[in-house]
């Protein structure tokens, strides 16, 4: 189908949709004394229960089971800061993903602020009533503030996701990529262009797992020591211990990997020839991603991922997100640690028995992937 | 049943269910094809749109069918201050009787702060994904400031249900009770027992419906002009015409309703002696209301009505709000206004084609109670 296409098909399903979420009573009530339990003046005694022991919400109150979805519209998608409207049906599509894959309860919440201090304020606010939250296309800088600062205030687990959700689900990539290729892990040598959200968590889940050598792309070129802002210069610490100096060509020369989180129209296979034979190239731009897997191929690498659903090795925070958040929940897991974010990187990859160039990640609708990340969350 | 048994069984039923609200995808996504309509890449289609026109997001998102329901937990049924996991209890058995009896999808949101700036600047900015904010169990006189900031701030419908569904309720009620006693609504010298968020809400509704002789008590007494706090000051305006100076005694004199939204204990059958003949009674306080019917009958009350689903007359708010969000819904109504209101409670009360002293509201159960008031808002 093409994308107009599919385009036109999205559009018409939403409007007949009218959600893609729905709420419904757990119990239907159908009489005063069922009332009088649901309601007034059943529901006093148990008002009283969570007043003096407000822990024991998760066990009688929707907080045990519902996430919320947050975002503030600031980086949607490609789209870039389209606000809260356009970000809502990101949020309720995201809501429906956690119900099918992990039997999540999620609900959307968009907000009409993009000032860090109303949006810490106002989500600290409304945390009573969820057992989750997860902080969705928040652009950066200002998405690190947020997190940090929201997960210092809250007792339930707090993520965001493009940060989080997409290096855990790189990182199983590159586990079975690194197989795959028969290169030590650890040893590799790593390029990521793009060093906002998706690429800062990376990196930063990367030197975790023991990477040594990666080098930080962004749009001024290699991130190194001379930078000034504070997450660029924090970047830079634990990143280009070869200082090299220059742009993509001179960071691709010898690479094993090239992670894309910045934008199509990327590179080329002239660039990818630059690299180290069997090379690795993920290509996580969407729809459109930094090189076409064709043109990455001809380049010469060997094992190639993109977000899109139509090529082997799609790699989508979809296999990640509902899982962490299930086993979060089912473990009343209080912040979501680095080591939890590794396991769960190594239980994803796990489920494929035998990666191949063709099979690095499973893909989103295999049993027991969910399942598998839940298990790390504890 | 006994109210401790009651209590028993409504703490094990919470406890088994939950949570009383659930929520669903409204399409399970089974294939790829459907995760690129639903979400990645097909969404960015609807996003663009509603970022373009975020008028439209009522007819391709949940907002459309949505309403909030926010407490801030500082006056929860009888029992006061609880904060927000008191009150959760309250917030989702009310989402679960919007969507049983008006099929309104609610969401509970439980407040962790009690200060005025912080809660407007809160709903405001959560505001987007709603169609609708049911604002509960906000204590007075903070919650008449809460309620007028957010309804300026925001074009979806904002009500107070404290104040305007009860007060919708107790006209109803009126209407039909002075049927009964065959006397002229407008006419009725009415008694009003609290001067918080219920009575001043009833005050102002009764003046609008035509009332002229309204006595307004606090726990200081008769409300007059004498009095400094502003918007005791500002009852006093419309009320005591004729000066009365006293307590509950003295305005009960020769007065031909009482409506009691203070507490129990406040009467016994020698007051309601002291009032005209055929009196009318409404005891509002729930489980133990102001007085007992039967003690209001003793001292000749004609009709009388409670709370409470165990006498007849149940004169509840679950009559109401349903149907004032099912209508604001359908007809994309931006305020709630007086007229809507007014509207509401004859709508309300003539479902009753013949009232009598044990019959002056419908019963919660009835059918087309939420279809009659949704009628009014447009």
């Amino acid at each position: 189908m093409s994308k107009n296409d599919n385009n036109k098909k999205a559009i018409a399903l939403h409007k007949k949709l009218k959600g893609k979420i729905t709420i419904n009573a757990a119990m239907e009530v159908t009489s005063r004394a069922e009332l009088s339990l649901v309601y007034t003046p059943g529901v006093a005694a148990v008002s009283s229960l969570l007043h003096k022991n407000p822990k024991l919400a998760r066990d009688y109150t929707i907080k045990g089971k519902t996430v919320a979805v947050i975002s503030d519209g600031s980086a949607v998608l490609g789209l870039g800061n389209i606000g809260p409207y356009g970000a809502l049906p990101v949020m309720e599509g995201k809501c429906a993903l956690f119900k099918t894959f992990a039997n999540v309860e999620a609900f959307p919440i968009v907000l009409n602020t993009q000032n860090i201090d109303e949006i810490v304020e106002t989500v600290c606010a409304i945390a009573p009533v969820f057992g989750g939250i997860n902080l969705e296309d928040f652009a950066a800088p200002n998405c690190f503030e947020i997190e940090e600062r929201i997960k210092a205030r809250l007792d339930i687990p707090v993520m965001h996701d493009d940060q989080h959700g997409t290096a855990i689900a790189v990182l199983a990539a590159l586990i079975n990529a690194a197989k795959v290729v028969k290169k030590d892990l650890k040893k590799l040598k790593i390029v990521v262009s793009g060093a906002g959200a998706a690429g800062t968590a990376i990196c930063k889940l990367l030197v975790k797992a023991g990477v040594k050598d990666i080098t930080m792309l962004d749009s001024r070129g290699i991130v190194d020591k001379s930078r000034k802002e504070a997450h660029k210069k924090e970047l830079a610490k634990h990143t280009n211990p070869r200082k090299v100096k220059g742009g993509l060509r001179e960071a691709l020369a010898g690479a094993d990997a090239l992670i894309g989180v910045s934008g199509p129209g990327l590179a080329t296979a002239a660039d990818i020839r630059l690299m180290a034979k069997k090379a690795i190239v993920l290509a996580m731009a969407n729809p459109s991603p930094e090189i076409m897997p064709e043109e990455a191929k001809k380049g010469g690498a060997m094992v190639v991922g993109t977000g899109r659903s139509d090529y082997p090795n799609q790699i989508n925070n979809s296999l990640v997100f509902p899982g962490v958040f299930r086993g979060a929940l089912d473990n009343r897991v209080k912040k979501i640690t680095d080591e939890m974010k590794l396991k769960a990187a190594k239980n994803l990859a796990a489920l494929v028995k035998r990666p191949t160039a063709d099979k690095i990640v499973p893909g989103p609708f295999e049993k027991g992937v969910a399942a598998a990340v839940a298990k790390a969350i504890r």
